[in-house]
């Protein structure tokens, strides 16, 4: 962050009802309260770590109101209704500091078709391609190196970083986050497999991102074989993610990073996947269904399972046969044993 | 999708040999019997879906010359030899129209080398970067911001997609396809420990792409420490696939998204790796090897194995294995009543 | 490769104490002594291959002095004190020819900010695009498309391959490697869940990559919440590997293809963690600690532990416990058998 803040307008950013002590240091950074060191801003957001307050080094503290003790030398409290609001209010300051929204317009050394629709109110950064027929809506941001195949739509307020590429007929709806190096709508993966050789099924369906989705950076989202893979409304990905072709995930989903959803399955409203996991094609995923981390998961789940492992089964199960496996070694002997005694 | 068909343009499109009922409907997206709506096109591609045909609610069906029903109102039937293969000439038009083929020449925006050899059917799209020496052949394609590094070589026919990267020395020889975002010669990851330190070894050799092969997006093949990394004619990579320095492939071989492959590994003829699938290095896996997703393969194989979990094992002893562990919690109840029975 | 040394120009290369033999071949690769083919350099770099040296089909050998062999015709071997060091000169000299250092100066097609500190000695290649107060110091090279955003850092002598994407804020040190594609400061995952919907956390922390840093194509490396995420002097990560934000790597590690961090867990120095490995987060795993590729890591380990599996647990004992579980099926018939016995 190249941000400098005085004390004086962290208190004022976040409303704070007292202050006390003084520093002569600006707030550089924000760090926990046993990280932070001079010229960072801490902050006491849950009550279990209230004794590791005192021995912050931090220079703006943020603390609640109920908070009692004195500010160390060169050091200022600011007591306010709620810590973590007052931070995320800091947070947000400082992020439009950091990324601060380009003017409207076409950047001079961008690529643009003659028939694509721009909004007037929308941001096309240097070096991108935007081709035949695309549409841009009002507010959106193009950051830099983005490639937009045909006829592909991008609604209002999105927000697509560098090296993205939207395929062709692909659609990002509103508020669409794609952070660097996502690509919407590769070929599906499909073969058929003739004398010997994987001839390829044309992939001719498209990818509908809808609103307020967000995906991580080199993640992928493959085109359908024909009609739409879709990522529903809400639905948050991380990093790495693979998502094949004819896939339908839905409502406000997690899908932690390096997690891998096989063609034509179906994920319902508010699933949650681990880091890693792996779903098969084909199945469906009942709604809030949730998976730990590296679960693999084969076969369609009821609503509100809890799985893990691969296999997955059940979690409470998973995690006793998981301790049950470190004792194999004791269980052979306690078996020969067994075989051995006299009768 | 982009397109519009009337039911007579299908009906000329597919040869149909009859065609029973109207719609005022044009065809401009393709579905499965259940999910079809107005507009759409679908197909009754294999006999235990016929009970699905009349309740199909699409505007154009594509049945078999046997089949036998009459049309709901506003719909057409078309029927036809072999409503698959009709299928994919729809397919393939609409793929035509998806993506129709660029002009030949040079986008004025590419920056390219003057000693690069572009044959005159090729096409370099906007700001892609080909370097010094490179060699791209007929009717090769670099759609937007692929790079071409020194010395690197296309075949004929090739098709790379936005923001890939061909690094210096390596090659596609004819009819490769790499989806966007495909790193080809990255160098591999190689280091001696010397003094605690990691020193690079310096990865020298090339990577070289036989014909036919398609990569998909985001996938990454590393250059050979020397000689050369090889995946074979033929063969088909999914997205976010990782394939390490002098990893030798075969023809025909299938890789699912997210495999990785560790360095000097060789995979013959018509192997097969399921998602998530992770293979070991300096091994060989025997022709036609087939793992399932998320096998991990330690050791090489015969010809013909079917293997699948971690440490992968022959296929039907894991599936036996993975439903005994479900009864560990039993087993080890069993065990000790036994231990306790009166002797 | 595109090179051709002479037999004698190899020889001068390596000092080569004493040459025998001759040959009208140029060299225009190296390959391992059975592979070797007219054209090639091979070496005997282990003693143990020391018998396949005559069946070499290479055309220039590197050989210790105390090899004691004749020539094949059209063949030169080449004594010398360290084959190895040998061919690491022969390499280090392909390398330079593979990649010349560009000249220093910014290419005319890249969109660089007037506010950008880039040194005289620095390479900014085609179409790269550097925004507002970003520094770059003495000898480094931004290859081509690589994107540095707003007050970002880059130390001296890095190298930043085509694609890469350095985002806001974030620093490369000194001598930083980064391969095709990689991502450095893409939001960290983070999210609160308000009435029904994820809401975002924002990611205002930077990442800071030390000295002597390499990075694999297309990896991740997501930005602190607040503060930074860390890669830690000489750490080298393989291609598709996933850091969380508010990671910290010590120095020296080695994290093979596809492995995932998750957020806010600490690697102290000298971890090694192989392919597909997945760590949780919020851990610590302690300095020297190995795991092997696959291990799935959700507890903080002790200094120099080695595990293996998932969940990951010691080595050996995951290693003796993979064979016990093959001998599941066996163990249950004996269990049976037990039951089944007369008392």
């Amino acid at each position: 962050m190249q941000v400098a803040y005085t004390p004086a307008e962290i208190a004022a950013m976040v409303g704070a009802q007292r202050s006390v002590g003084t520093t002569a240091q600006t707030i550089r950074d924000i760090a926990s309260l046993t990280a932070a060191r001079a010229g960072d801003l801490s902050f006491l957001g849950n009550a279990k770590y209230r004794s590791q307050v005192a021995g912050s080094a931090a220079s703006v503290l943020l603390l609640p109101l109920d908070y009692v003790g004195e500010p160390r030398p060169d050091q200022v409290l600011l007591f306010v209704e709620n810590p973590s609001v007052a931070l995320a209010r800091v947070c947000a300051r400082i992020a439009q500091a950091l990324w601060p929204k380009p003017a409207p317009g076409i950047h001079p050394s961008a690529v643009v078709a003659a028939t694509a629709r721009i909004h007037a109110t929308a941001h096309v950064g240097p070096l991108c391609v935007v081709e035949d027929g695309v549409t841009i809506g009002p507010g959106s941001l193009l950051q830099a190196s983005v490639f937009v195949g045909r006829d592909a739509r991008i609604g209002e307020g999105c927000w697509v970083m560098p090296g993205c590429v939207i395929a062709a007929g692909c659609s990002l709806a509103n508020r669409v986050q794609l952070q660097p190096g996502v690509v919407i709508g590769a070929d599906g993966f499909g073969y058929e497999f003739v004398k010997g050789r994987h001839e390829k099924i044309p992939q001719i369906g498209v990818v509908a991102i809808e609103d307020d989705v967000e995906i991580g950076a080199n993640s992928t989202i493959d085109r359908a074989r024909f009609s739409r893979t879709v990522v529903g409304e809400g639905t948050k990905i991380d990093n790495l993610v693979q998502v094949a072709h004819n896939v339908v995930i839905g409502k406000h989903c997690i899908l932690c990073s390096q997690v891998g959803i096989s063609g034509s399955t179906t994920l319902e409203d508010y699933v949650i996947l681990g880091g890693q996991a792996g779903v098969g094609g084909h199945i469906t995923l009942g709604k809030g269904t949730k998976a730990g981390g590296r679960a693999g998961i084969a076969t369609s789940t009821e609503p509100g399972s809890y799985l893990n492992g691969n296999p997955a089964i059940p979690y409470m199960l998973e995690r006793r046969i998981a301790v049950l496996q470190q004792r194999l070694p004791d269980l052979f002997k306690r078996v020969a044993a067994l075989e051995k005694a006299p009768e």
